[in-house]
């Protein structure tokens, strides 16, 4: 193989770093991978934390010691994050959106991979602080930002289901208050999750809480710590949830009348 | 801002392309990003194209005329593919992972992101040869890697629900007969997708076919044409599916016995 240049070098370190975020690679990796020095690749990486940096595109994290090496985490600026959602906010306001019974209609939005990702990355750069083991969402809708969120988090996905299947083996189920009131049941593996973990919770959507506050209840199940609970959409009323502290990327109201109308809305932490 | 060197630029152009695949940039974008001339960038660029295929990344390609840009379609190439899905097959083989029913317990491989991408990417290098317009899944399982594969393809998911829900809309519901032999129902919004439109089907398992044949005739409802199957993994037995022309990463079979075994093995074309 021909020598390989710096710009070429950076560009593909850029790639697989940014590829899997949060992966730790070692320089050895990178040294075999380019046939290059340990202070060559060094010095790449330098130039490319600075350039990821400068263009907010995450940053480029080493670590150092005998476990140590290199990785990438996304993260995006608040400004970029509120100017991001405030857009998403537009395409979901009106009338158009609104379905019988005050619901809004935006799966497309929850499975538009381009959307869900950067989602997940404002997601991660929000709760991506202190270490987690794992992302827990409750099927269905919420699964692809949940994934995003694990994704950029560098954590694997954990799924609830609303039974326990036969080929999830042994779970543990759990009754919890529903939206409409009914009891329902959150069913999960056995083998999904191990005790003294800590996750975060993501979800597509939040209106009362029970979903949630049952997402939590099973968590205590396995001994695993809740070290936050992040929503697309909250909407605005009833105030009063039956859990606290979570952070939404956006609230909803509709209006009533003789044609509803949705009001979206960046929620409050975004725009401090 | 100080000037931009070619290895910050090619860098962040890399970041840029690879983060969102099959979404076309104009040239102008970057060079104003940059401050550059339009030269500059097509130079960039070329630069770039050899060095995603010299380090089997992916395909950086120019769409020339009025319309045109630059976009990313990740690739693997047939030999790492496989490489990749042999070192699976072999945490997924043995007596672990069987649960009772002959089940193989692997909803971890489902939703880990790293894993779950490159299954994405090795289908999309598959399937990405000719125009699409949304993939298609069914919930639950199979959501993570039909995400990835819809990412990987710059296309949105569209995922069909057991039933239908107030907050979907009006919606078209069919029924099938599932693998165990029960009638089922699968439901879409209406509003999901459009006449005329070309899908791809993505889901977990393939056993007897008979969700996918839903799937199928799910989308012949919309007018829309089904342009390929594929599954993470495949059962060996029964042999004949109600399905044909499907692809699968994987192929199962458990050896029944005082203490059951599984054996899963690389679908054949990943071989050719």
């Amino acid at each position: 193989m021909e020598k390989i240049r710096r710009n070429e070098r950076m560009s593909v370190l850029m790639k697989i770093l940014s590829g899997t975020p949060g992966k730790m690679f070692t320089l050895n990796q990178f040294c075999e991978l380019f046939g290059a020095a340990k202070s060559t690749v060094s010095e790449d990486l330098d130039a490319l934390r600075k350039v990821a940096r400068d263009f907010d595109l995450g940053e480029i994290e080493t670590v150092t010691g005998a476990a140590g090496g290199v990785l990438f985490r996304p993260r995006k600026s608040r400004e970029s994050a509120r100017a991001y959602i405030e857009e998403l906010c537009r395409q979901l306001s009106g009338t158009e959106r609104v379905l019988p019974g005050n619901f809004l209609y935006y799966s497309d939005i929850l499975s538009n991979p381009e959307i869900v990702n950067r989602m997940g990355e404002i997601l991660a750069t929000e709760f991506g602080g202190e270490p987690l083991d794992f992302v827990l969402t409750m099927e269905t809708k919420g699964i692809p930002v949940a994934f995003a969120t694990a994704n950029a988090l560098g954590v694997p996905l954990v799924i609830a289901r609303h039974s326990s299947k036969v080929y999830e083996g042994s779970a543990v189920n759990i009754n919890y208050v529903s939206g409409s009131g009914n009891i329902e049941t959150m069913s999960l593996s056995r083998r999904a999750v191990r005790e003294k973990q800590r996750a975060l919770i993501v979800d597509d959507f939040l209106r009362g809480g029970g979903t949630a506050r049952g997402m939590v209840e099973l968590m205590r199940e396995f001994s695993v710590s809740v070290i936050g609970m992040a929503f697309v959409m909250a909407t605005v009323t009833p105030e009063k949830k039956r859990i606290s502290g979570e952070k939404s990327l956006m609230t909803l109201e509709v209006r009533n009348g003789e044609i509803p109308e949705a009001t979206v809305r960046p929620a409050a932490w975004l725009c401090e």
